[in-house]
């Protein structure tokens, strides 16, 4: 770390940041510049944030941290791309993984017209929300355990993997019993109680970019689950709140380049959220494949201006057959029923 | 609700979504335009998310919502504005209230010491965090229950009420025990399940303003605890994510002076969080209390350079009384050991 | 347009704006709702800004704009996309147009070196800057004149069109004089006396986004340009501002997609000044190759760490031949020396 | 400034980068940390952009400014502030100075009623475009030399200094013959052209804050000002664009605070482009005195609802009377008729 003196520091300022970084463990390298000092704060001691902290002693203009604050998601930690297996769908691996369904389960018809459809069209997963994070208590809420037992079924019908949201604590059990990948909605990215209590769960975990995320605050809320214990985590970019307001979300294709030459865990984009438009759904997904994302995310209803959520983001079954003949994806030969 | 159709929709597009508003219960009124034809749909249906959905059919351009969505936090339904009564300390009422304390309770010596100084130089309440939702799983996560009873010691001592965050639905019962006000913190206004489990509480709470909330979205979280039972919500502005770093966030002070007229519940602002700089507390705060702010959240630390948390944006114990006396307040002659 | 009584609304403030919109030459269409009348606005008149002013009046709450505010460039007006011919380059046909060369043209010698390269690698066009747009005035800020000349050099020598910056009003003949295509950059995009002065000129404009520019006030930007008699205008997005600082900026590709279906315009991306970072550049190009781009701005430097500005974004000249062949692109076999 | 390595750096990385900074004119100070190598460049050359550019350097991965880029804005070059004397009013003195009239200029009517008013209830200056930049072609665009003639006469009638926008380099001339302050508006900030015309000046510059300028962005651009002879600069911050959709901005308050902390110049703020809703203007006036900004910029018209431009964040006359009044401001007596 480096500490940053003001140009107005007095002798006594420096003396005082030096014996605080030697109390700290650290070993100080002082550079007497021009105009300002700056201080070196160089060792191995677990008492990094006490430095971070003397931004706010005397004279002191800033800290500079010169080191990434994340660990185990870090490529410097570990080369090998993580490849997490979701009952043999290989996310991160050399194929671009598709997860597709309703945004809302709705009914036990709407979710297995779909989940038929989206399978036969070719994709990997299927996904729909049995609890809805909604922005207004008088929205559609979801239908909970009995739609985690409709997904079980299509599952069961279909051989696809399940990946669902989860949004509180006190249902982590009764999701991770149904679901193959447990999601962590956007608006949730850093509700650090419901990341604690998923690191001990087994199932993968997929964890969303909040909407004013930072790249690198995203990282390190899945540092909470990687030094939890769970290491099969998938990360996935829907979009940030920009001025913007022609779409919903501006997807932030860079960043998810950027996180895979920081990280090693496998990123998807969600182009429906990430948008807002389902024009634009088809050209982003194909940007993202482009870009390097590891899948997509895409919301799909039988008949999307009838959707309890989402229907202006989402595709209809021909829509999303048309896409992944853009994509150039193909029917998986090897899904069978469970 | 208003349907826009595209100039380029079809007469059967226009019937369907005509038929469609029918449907649903509600009337239409189409009005033919040179370019484009707009359908409002008017009445009282309680289908008013099928509409919406409409934006999803064909033909359609897009759907305006005229009414605000919120409705028991609104001004329209009530226009009297809710005093929120903590064991006599009036937020919402003439006076400004100030809620002083440290970001996090590090041990009892740091906030006997800050209780004592914060009433003395006129706090009407103590903050104080025992349980911290830190962007990294390596920062320090707070005392938890132990510094849920030196807050309580040091409300006791002082007479002071405490306000402190509760970070986790299964914490709510414990946190209700000791705290007087429950605070939602910024990254978890959108935690739906948390605000649903507060909901049926009999403590009130403060409600921050997410980092990426539209004062809409803060509003409807606002209605989540309104509608599930708990009228005294304190809402507190404490900065949103821009463009700019030289602040930690940018307070956004208009927000207060705009949910001051759409809502009748008491707003609050951090001019900690909102700038991240000590230096531009006091002028913020007098900003804040200028613009109709209902009291202040102030951070204060006895030694802010060893401060676990947030540092270089907390006063020490002497900044905080000149604070005071530049906001003209008072130490409280009525605070009394409870 | 759509006006939009406030619940409070009196009948005389609803008769007041029924009074005006007759007074401007359009028909109303009064709908009273349950909780708000609404009253639409209906004609042709060219009085329109006289109905959005409404807002002002008592008991608007609001004026709702139905149709798009371009016309010109609209996709309505046009649904042919429109080719701009640079010497021979067509820019919005079916290829991918790849515009390099480094951000300022410091040498004859660094120019010329990288034109020949970028040339050889399969460049379509060559961009150099001889007036920089800079933050600070102790940057270096170009080398004018002297810059055009060896600009329009390194054109006869290699047969490259050129596309270079005019930042300001008065110099709007001489660039017009030596470039192909005269670059607007992106902090001049509401520069409208510059505009205006570019509307009449015979070379085509490229009008890159303002960093924080909606897609509207963009397009209503080239309108600037089309309403005065500039037909050939070809945008670019190189990345908006937000609260992500990991980028320098963030690309906003659904924007590239989303102009090309509001507009017949051509539309480029710069990944150099979109992200930032040159690791970057190579995915984010084929990423807004994927999305339907109709070209590329990409920096390219001999030597980058010497570069006199924007060295971290650019190529260096083996970077950049790498680039092309990710991207498919071959060298053009028709370019030839002027 | 500091060159921080990558933690995968080799010697010869390392050693080029010091091989340079000795070039360069400077001294390196290397610090050899556990994790990465940090090289510190001391001096006072002149070379420093060459410093900045090693970031694009082999196992750089980063170079970090530690001083601020500004040097005849900043406080630490001059400790006294400036004051800004407009024919008697001092612009950054003990009293808040009001600039006040509408946002166009009409016609004569319009302005001599509203110059009579402002300075009945007690404005400092008058404020009224003839020239506007509009986001649409087809918007009023200001009546030009005829309103600057308008605006010459009522300061005779009233006394009242004038404020006026210049957008063209062309026009400066003309604006500077009539105006007694000169504008730069937002979206003009870093149009370097226009205040590198500017600089020469003999009359103050009013620059406005853009819409996506960072504090740096905005002190550099007076920079442009003060570097080249203009002295008399007054700042304005105006509102920058974030997510946030119910005001037209978001009025940075905290940015005038700290701009006043690093600047000696006087900073007003302008609450009717700041918020974009007239009944926030008298709230987020007061906040801004409390500030500290040192005056305030309103736009008002006798008759909103028929303005041409910004109605609804236009107060009316007697709306500007009354924030007079909330404000304490008492009407000028030294104000005579020139």
């Amino acid at each position: 770390m480096i500490v940053n003196m003001a140009s107005t520091a007095t002798p006594d300022e420096i003396n005082h940041v030096i014996e605080r970084i030697r109390e700290c463990g650290f070993q100080e390298h002082v550079i007497y510049g021009e105009e300002r000092t700056v201080i070196g704060a160089v060792g191995n001691s677990n008492r990094r944030s006490e430095i971070e902290a003397l931004r706010a002693a005397p004279g002191v203009a800033d800290v500079i941290q010169i080191a990434h604050p994340f660990k185990l998601v870090s490529r410097q930690l570990r080369q090998a791309r993580t490849i997490v297996d979701v009952r043999g769908v290989k996310v991160g691996g050399d194929e671009l993984v598709v997860i597709a369904g309703p945004c809302s389960v709705e009914s036990e018809d709407q979710l297995m017209e779909t989940a038929h459809a989206v399978k036969a069209a070719g994709a990997d997963m299927l996904r729909g929300g049995a609890y809805k994070p909604r922005t207004s208590p008088y929205d559609f809420q979801g239908l909970g355990v009995e739609a985690l037992r409709f997904l079980k079924h299509a599952s069961r019908e279909t051989g696809l993997p399940i990946v669902t949201e989860v949004m509180s604590e006190t249902d982590v059990e009764i999701v991770a019993e149904y679901a193959d990948v447990l999601q962590v909605g956007a608006r949730n990215m850093q509700n650090f109680s419901l990341l604690r209590k998923l690191a001990p769960v087994s199932k993968p975990i997929l964890l969303k970019r909040g909407p004013s995320a930072t790249v690198k605050e995203w990282l390190l809320a899945a540092e909470y689950l990687l030094s939890g214990g769970n290491a099969n985590v998938i990360l996935c970019e829907r979009g940030i709140k920009t001025f913007e307001t022609a779409t919903r979300n501006t997807l932030d294709l860079a960043a998810v380049a950027l996180v895979k030459e920081l990280s090693h865990l496998p990123v998807l984009a969600d182009p429906s959220h990430g948008t807002g438009l389902r024009s634009l759904i088809t050209p982003m997904s194909k940007a993202a494949a482009a870009v390097g994302a590891d899948g997509l995310l895409i919301e799909v209803h039988p008949c999307p201006e009838r959707a309890l959520s989402d229907g202006p983001q989402s595709l209809d079954l021909g829509g999303f057959a048309q896409l992944m003949i853009a994509l150039g994806k193909q029917p998986r030969r090897d899904a069978k029923a469970a």
